[in-house]
């Protein structure tokens, strides 16, 4: 059986991926397996760019595939910022999750509701000579000015799922591996890792 | 609407694609439409490679998102040969797909039926900045020892699609469009394919 390495030491994604790829003939390992931390620099200004350079760092550490993915939010009335950069969207230095849905929401504040926004996901596999596959997800929604539900993380509480009257963050697991833009990029990928996983990638 | 550009002069390919993008809201344009026919050297070891090559170059000559497929049939037998040398599978040097079929037919006589064999796709997009997308798609069967439909090209007379009784040659278009390898690349790309006609990737 074919490992695909997890590019990611974030226990609630390597959960969430592995019950996604659950019927996927892959043995997944995870960077723990070989003690690693890396830190990898993603200063990319694009998503897919940021999967890229995690993965292509664990698939050198390792030598084994390895699968990212990198994500953000999008909102309309700002343009689609935080983007890319939603993981560092705030002026403070050590910012919580709730400091930049704070930030978010102080931002939006001055345009009318509803605050229309999207969650992007960039999935990517890289051996070590290189891409393997790429796949993309997307969860459409709204930002709301009240704080909601406790699963989940970032923008999660503040983010509302189109036809539907949770956020993100009140979401079940099972739900959340249908809808999320995670998930939906995996589930696209899906095809494209069995071939990978019958070693035909 | 957004333009993308098919990276190929084949008019049977761009009938092909064209229709199963039809509900995608982009407008397709052709390398007729710019006066171009690139002679790309797909010189990659790997299907994903010379796609890379044939869209990198029509997105550099054009500035326009290009979309480009590379193929392969994989037999078995062979341990995988033709596979990505599937075009230039003969040793003559101004072979015709006649020759090709023979050419494999011959190198199989001295294995037992049945000659097991799948077709692989890889689909990729390149804007002027990079790849964009990448899909994959896979059709399995198995090659037979008489040449049967006048659809297609290449292999496909020869090729016996698992679960039917035709070749990829003896396919009518609607079917052609939901299982040949390309048909398959391009759905597990429409999901990327959206959010690329909406400007989201």
């Amino acid at each position: 059986m074919r490992d695909l390495l997890l590019a990611t030491t974030n226990p609630g994604k390597i959960k969430e991926v592995s019950v996604i790829l659950a019927n996927i003939p892959l043995r997944l390992r995870t960077p723990a397996d070989f003690g690693l931390n890396l830190s990898v620099v993603e200063d990319s200004e694009s998503y897919a760019g940021n999967a890229y350079l995690k993965a292509s760092a664990y698939a050198a550490a390792t030598g084994l595939p390895s699968l990212a993915d990198d994500s953000g939010l999008e909102v309309q009335a700002l343009g689609g910022a935080p983007g890319v950069h939603s993981h560092r969207f705030s002026p403070l230095p050590s910012a919580t999750d709730h400091d930049r849905c704070q930030y978010l929401l102080k931002q939006l504040s001055a345009y009318p509701r509803p605050w229309k926004a999207r969650f992007i996901c960039a999935v990517l596999v890289c051996g070590i000579s290189g891409e393997l596959l790429r796949a993309w997800g997307e969860c459409p929604g709204e930002i709301i000015p009240e704080f909601r539900g406790e699963n989940g993380f970032g923008y999660d509480p503040i983010f509302l799922l189109e036809g539907q009257n949770k956020t993100m963050a009140e979401l079940n697991d099972f739900d959340k591996n249908q809808l999320s833009h995670r998930a939906r990029a995996l589930q696209s990928a899906l095809p494209a890792l069995n071939l990978f996983a019958r070693g035909i990638i």
